[in-house]
């Protein structure tokens, strides 16, 4: 992509990218860049055509941020939405793939194309409604929601989808961006020459913003406007952090790491099978599900006090995020502690 | 006011105040915290009862920020909110006051009365619609929207409409904090004990927030949150601008310099009457009306060339915005030029 918009944080930065496709879209709508009077006169009190009744498709158990646009299109927990008026915007079912993936191809992949159906449907029904889909926004990873995976060949698909409906296809990589899975982008992984027309970034890039293509440059300044557009200050940390990435071959680590890492899991899952299951991950952005919420709070708790900081995501996951300087014998280090905690838990 | 949220910009600021408002109010609408079933489903996918259909009341000229919750409260210029989807929430007009005011004063009194009237149809006509006001948003000064003004009784009888109809009363100080009106907040000049339940900041702040009351603070965790929550470098740095101000009395000096900018544009308006109108400023924070956009265009160019930054707001204002080490000396040195550029004009 040949363009980037720099912001403050994540949610500033999905917001603008929202904004982004809505403008796009709607001079696409037009054939032309300019805006008649109605939609100038109508747009100044919250109205069609000049706020047009467009939506973003999203995913439920996505998470986009925290601000009142992509709280729209954040379905993780209630706790997030709760309490905060919404837009009418469609939401389409995420792939809940079946582990070990090598025992339930069959049934991934059903599951996968069921999604991709609703994705089609959702589209064609919310264009009937008038509310077209101008974009759709998915994580190559879905985080807060519990670590939920798919498969590149999903992603593919979904991406000719938005392609074939005339939708912006926006990739969501606050939490995947930055190296984490081996790749410096999580959407390497899908191997596609034209992954996405918007990428969004924030949190390991220490700043937040979007790449995104030409056709999506607002066509006036002050379209797409903030009073500090991101911070410089944080650009020169960035430019430090990518050198150190490249000079100490990172996202190798982490590859190398992140296999240790997964293998240990699997291991665990298999002498602890009444606790543990759905070990996956990508890199070292791993996660593993825990048979209720009390024992995973149980569990975070006595690693905490063995000095091991973990997170939850999801109803009852736990995720793994080291940092890109965890390396292979951090995780033995790790795995040993995690058995003894594991142990006390049989 | 007890409780202060940092957040890293104005727009960031003002959705999450948004938010802790419809937080308030559905929780004093239900009597007590607990969301029901019914909410904590519905709020997943953006539906009633669990993203409710409540409102934020905003003004004509407003400007609150560009990302999709402020901007549904923005009403300053068409190239802002073009093309993005909004709420259907009221809009009521703020005053638009004659000058100069001495010789205005029973027209500017009435036409106060008449915006405070039209709140009050509009938060009743909202509820009945479905879509009960939360909270009320405004700026001490519109600044985007030209540097429009209102009276400390304006301001005073506005918060006491919010009082009585149970919305919760947000300053949004963003521009106008930080001492350039010869206060620290603005909103000091109404002379009020209980001003406001929430004010948001940003710009001269050199961080974004809002200072709030016990009852506006979220009753969880995780429901008013962000991967920053601002930023302690920049808090640093205020700490200082802020030792700076007290040690140097810039309130004081803002006040005298201020005074000598007004009386300075009072007079060139007098001379230039077919060019200047509606001299209006508290401190520094003051503007002038231009005849038309393109003589406000010329003499902002000219200014330029001669070594002045002036900005345009509104339809056809130009705004000055010095920074609070500006001094009496500087305004003179300010008024020579600005005469010279008038001078042209003629």
């Amino acid at each position: 992509m040949t363009r980037v918009q720099t912001m403050a944080c994540g949610s500033c930065s999905n917001e603008n990218a929202y904004k982004a496709m809505f403008i796009w879209y709607r001079n696409k709508e037009r054939g032309h860049n300019t805006p008649s009077g109605d939609d100038l006169s109508t747009c100044m009190i919250n109205q069609a055509p000049g706020c047009p009744e467009l939506s973003i498709l999203s995913f439920m158990g996505a998470f986009h941020g925290r601000t009142l646009g992509c709280l729209a299109t954040t379905h993780s927990k209630a706790i997030h939405k709760l309490d905060v008026p919404s837009f009418d915007w469609p939401i389409a079912p995420f792939p809940r793939l079946q582990y070990p993936l090598e025992e339930f191809t069959k049934e991934n992949t059903q599951e996968e194309a069921h999604c991709l159906e609703e994705v089609e449907d959702l589209i064609v029904k919310w264009r009937q409604k008038g509310k077209p889909v101008a974009g759709i926004v998915i994580e190559p990873i879905q985080a807060e929601g519990g670590d939920n995976h798919a498969s590149p060949d999903f992603f593919r698909s979904l991406r000719n989808i938005a392609r074939k409906h005339g939708c912006a296809f926006h990739v969501d990589e606050v939490q995947t961006g930055g190296g984490s899975t081996g790749k410096f982008w999580a959407h390497e992984h899908w191997g596609m020459d034209d992954p996405a027309d918007i990428v969004s970034f924030s949190k390991k890039l220490l700043t937040g913003g979007y790449f995104h293509k030409d056709e999506l440059q607002a066509d006036q300044p002050y379209r797409i406007f903030n009073t500090w557009m991101g911070d410089p200050s944080k650009n020169l940390l960035l430019a430090e952090v990518l050198n150190v990435i490249r000079r100490e071959n990172l996202l190798e680590e982490v590859t190398r790491s992140g296999k240790a890492l997964l293998n240990g899991l699997y291991a665990l899952q298999a002498q602890y099978p009444g606790i543990l299951s759905r070990a996956r991950g990508q890199g070292t952005f791993c996660a593993i599900d825990i048979c209720d919420d009390a024992t995973r709070n149980s569990i975070l708790l006595k690693a905490r006090d063995k000095g091991v900081l973990l997170g939850g995501c999801g109803d009852r996951s736990i995720r793994f995020r080291p940092a890109l300087v965890f390396k292979e014998y951090h995780v033995h280090l790790f795995l040993n502690i995690f058995n003894d905690v594991l142990n006390q838990h049989k």
